[in-house]
């Protein structure tokens, strides 16, 4: 299972009613962060997340709305009394912006490790999570996110016993160990696994044009979070001068990438009650949530419940 | 009349039920705002006190809880249409703080004028008002601020009359003319002008310890804004320590100074209800009120009400 909390749903700037966009990745009690615009931290605060367990920060595009709540954090981080070093992923320019922020916040107790514009996609957490990232379409430099959650193959009892591995053996063979030897005898993981169980992919695209290109990335998303900066279908010359989205184009954008599930993010300072506009989405993909500040998500692997 | 909004009150970070502590002073119009943590953007727009007349940003010290709140603060006035140039004041250090944080934010439509730890009184507002610094006492360079608004002389018609000063030239002599020639003979100011009258003092102190040797500098203000971190008076080891003040410290400050009035802000994290502990200042000076967010001041010149 896999947690998420969305922060904050607003974009520009942030605004008495609602947070700047920004969500919380929690998996297995570590966390992820995506985006840290001015507030963030507040919010973090009364969603009660706590600040100790955030391993990686992942920022999309370096505009304010999206980074000047970092230092701000990255101090409540340190005075949450983490030693541990922080990862943050960024896009081309990352590394300058984190620069200039950093003067301002010379003395963390923890190191902070900068990867700017990864080429490759990033394994963390044992493995168990693959971070993949692609180009957006932006007014900057913008990445979009992908985050598959791999699920380990089932225990499989029969196979174990047909396979004659010593019951001893059965659980260190599934958490951890490649093979053990064991009275001359060499047992294998594979003896005691099932089938492979499919992961969960989520991903995550703000602030963006909605290009046919980045179909292929986003393809059969569990659940996309994508900017809505605009709800209603007049924009869509705003959207286009701004590279952003109307709900619209967001929910094609979903359905044309086979996502299950779209949550809306992003959205413009003039747009007081973003739920006005959601037959604009529904009508194209129907499973469209609005997302609202501190809202949360448990999202299961597809077989869990299994 | 010298409008002041406490924008928020809190110390150390931002949380969901307090903003940082943060000024803003209203004077005929243009603005002064002093000190701008995280969130401060916010706090205003909950006041609706506008963005646009910022014509000075005087920062205290560069600790997060004062300062991170600028490179939003400043995106959103250049949103706002200034095209005026905007001068910040601070202390040792403020260059390289705003040149670290002004990376994230280049490209502004107005000029920003950095006046670092001025050592000689500033006067602004055609003469209006002069802002004055000193050293306060805190674990980073850190600058105390008074500002003493200057009242003109008050119209005397009986002089005016006795002196001779044709009618037509009464209100132009008042207003801004030294001297005017007219028909041969040369008219001044001080033919149509009372005596002089009190102008007033209102000052800030945050964050410090409190010195005698501050004394002076306070001395007499019609109020004084100082920080009261801890209202428990068995907190003065904390105070000591982390070089902020109790609320009888500030209570005692203000006394010593001669303060007229003492308005407490900059409130610990911790201390949830600063109204509680409000009998350790007002014990020791009266006429003590405890900040809170978005609480406004309407200070009259001493004879305002003449």
């Amino acid at each position: 299972m896999v947690d998420i909390t969305l922060l904050g749903t607003g974009g520009g700037m942030p605004t008495p009613y609602r947070f700047l966009s920004s969500l919380l990745i929690n998996f297995k009690g570590r966390k992820i962060l995506v985006d840290c615009g001015e507030g963030t931290q507040v919010s973090m605060k009364m969603a009660g997340t706590g600040f100790k367990a955030i391993d990686y920060i992942l920022i999309t595009h370096c505009h304010g709305d999206h980074i000047f709540g970092l230092p701000g954090l990255l101090q409540t981080i340190g005075n949450s009394g983490r030693e541990e070093k922080i990862t943050i992923i960024g896009p081309s320019g990352i590394r300058e912006v984190m620069d200039g922020l950093m003067v301002t916040c010379k003395y963390l107790p923890y190191e902070i490790e900068i990867i700017e514009n990864p080429t490759h996609s990033i394994s963390i957490f044992d493995d168990d999570l693959i971070i993949s990232t692609m180009e957006a379409d932006h007014t900057a430099p913008c990445l979009g996110y992908s985050f598959y959650f791999k699920r380990s193959a089932k225990f499989d009892i029969k196979k174990a016993e047909s396979n004659g591995v010593p019951k001893m053996l059965w659980n260190k063979l599934q958490k951890s160990e490649e093979s053990i030897e064991h009275e001359g005898i060499v047992y294998t993981r594979d003896m005691v696994l099932g089938r492979g169980r499919e992961g969960l992919k989520i991903s995550l695209l703000t602030d963006s044009r909605p290009l046919d290109s980045m179909i292929d990335f986003y393809k059969d998303s569990d659940m996309l979070f994508c900017e809505g900066t605009y709800g209603d279908n007049g924009d869509i010359d705003k959207a286009v001068k701004n590279k952003h989205m109307t709900f619209a184009e967001a929910a094609a954008f979903a359905k044309n990438a086979d996502c299950k599930k779209l949550c809306l993010t992003h959205f413009s300072v003039a747009m007081m009650e973003p739920k006005d506009y959601i037959e604009n989405a529904t009508s194209v993909f129907e499973n469209t949530i609005i997302g609202e500040d501190r809202m949360e998500f448990s999202l299961k692997f597809p077989e869990e419940n299994d």
